[in-house]
């Protein structure tokens, strides 16, 4: 038996955060992000899938060592986003917005950097998606 | 950094309709579609789900402009099928069958028709999710 | 070990229905239902909750036979609403308006109607919770 | 027919919050709070359900006149709650410390002010409902 | 500010077990059980929900101090009973059938077990609910 | 009107199994699949969805005929995986571990080699996607 396998874990994380862009007026940022740009934040719990593709294992039968994933997916990822403020704790919202999508991006990001050492023989790291509420999702691929 | 991005809204509508062929006999009809050919029609809770795909805005840190597609969702599509019977009130409907498939085709034209008037720099409209049922999804794709 | 047990099964069924209400004027049903007074009908994907409550048997550590409620729930209720109109095909709803608090009572009645014939020697019929939608929900107690 | 219901209407917010009591030390707030204690806040989309109950009138078929509720949750609520931070936006959360319990607390409080006004023929305020997050939930009682 | 709350955590585990009695023939049990009674057994993702009932500390403002919760239930519960298999690894489960009610009663004996030397001066443990699918849910109070 | 479709149907089976290789050695088993490899075996309330790809029928206006498709599912699979023991009852797992890769892999194996007397005409099985959890996914490709 054979076959490629996408596998997706499923993580969340309650973060707070403002839309609001440096390079644009105040008007302009309540005309572009509404609501979202209330000068105190809001939050959200995030919910966010990470997919990985390959083979499974012949001997574990499993295509990802979730052990792993979940390990890296924390390190780099929950432990510096869970129970934050993303604008002012995560350094790149410093520069630019925490909209779903450079959330996704971030994420994707650091995910990257450190898949080859954890998953040197694969699989590969394929789809990074965020929910940042259940009518709201982003998906980024590598 | 960049990025190509899929992003997703969810939109629900609540709408009656029935299955049933014209061009089948009574029995092919009931034969076809069981319980859906019921002939006072029925209803759901229908999920939508529409995506659209493209690299964000260097400035507002978006994909899509979510306040277009919901004003253009709302007027294309929920508008006209939101607590309406499909195959009397939706024209189309007089002449083709309301399946989750023609549903699915006809919300995605719709799109597409007033897609380019409001995104003519992008994104794409990518596609269009019907959930008739949590058991039953259609997806189409442009 | 003893212990008084509140056992509740779910059930589904997709129905369409119209808020009119005889008595009242075109415009004061639109002021009072609004969406849902439109006159060709919509539809949800209701489900419904029946609690039951009473002490397990000895023998069987079971509360409730489901096997006699699922039975009693689909040939009182499921056989006459599922993928059915509301309005026209359920008898009482020709006469009173079928909001989610009249459906509630409706199968409550119907319910109530049989139990004793399937349970003779308990447990009661506790509570009938219908949600129209995810956001609309009623319960009615016996 | 007749009955009592209860009758439960389901509402969202997303906000930003932080656990952090003033006559706590520092030491006292990480230990009681843990990270809700976290510096910047975080956030949540809480799920707000108000139940109401009594009897349905006679002429709608309905025991709450849900466009009414819908109005006193958004003004009393939902207008002041929704994308803020509510240590720093909502007054009495300065003073006490915004926990799901006090959350719905001022919530209840809120409604309750308003309800009579609203209601003044019934039907009663009879729960509210507050998740913080799909595995915390509490409920207050008036 | 004053009220009494009732605050619910969410907990999961999955387990294996099989419905047979002891005392009854085979035919018996396959009559009573159906394929619940297959003689390898068969499992679920069981969720558990835990209600407890008090006033808010002044101080924190928490009902329910949740870190000890989580504790208790983890220890007392899920420790024992996450990937497990009920009829063979939990004792009593030896002597009764592990139904959904025997379930929760066993959780709710073992909870209020640890109960007193936990929460000294509150809150009482008012419900236990165990979900063993989404469509059957039992409760059990104390 | 035309265009492709994605059909997806969703279906539940409740079963037990235990992830234990027999070439590993037992503390290399545990030290692979942690609380999996627990002796007695756990179980889940695995949902399948499974994915068909073709143009819609113009008379019926379907992609895909979903009695048969529910038929041709139940006959494969869930009659044989319902309220099962995987390890000791699905013949394959007695020989491979049955991780969710392996589960979607052999769902896939028997719809595949149902599907052409089924759907000489089409449309194609496109995928299979196996929750073993709400937190993992396993889809695989045809």
């Amino acid at each position: 038996m054979g076959g490629i396998f996408r596998v997706t874990r499923r993580y969340r994380f309650s973060a707070s955060h403002r839309l609001h862009c440096l390079e644009f007026s105040d008007a302009e940022n309540r005309e572009v992000y509404g609501k979202c740009n209330h000068p105190y934040g809001h939050g959200h719990d995030y919910v966010l899938e990470v997919s990985a593709r390959g083979p499974a294992d012949p001997g574990t039968g499993q295509a990802v060592d979730v052990r792993k994933l979940d390990r890296l997916v924390r390190r780099a990822v929950l432990d510096d986003f869970d129970h934050r403020n993303l604008n002012v704790e995560i350094p790149v919202f410093s520069k630019i917005v925490p909209t779903t999508e450079n959330v996704a991006l971030e994420i994707s990001r650091r995910l990257s950097e450190g898949w080859a050492a954890e998953f040197p023989a694969g699989p590969a790291l394929e789809k990074v998606r965020v929910h940042e509420t259940k009518n709201n999702t982003v998906e980024t691929f590598r």
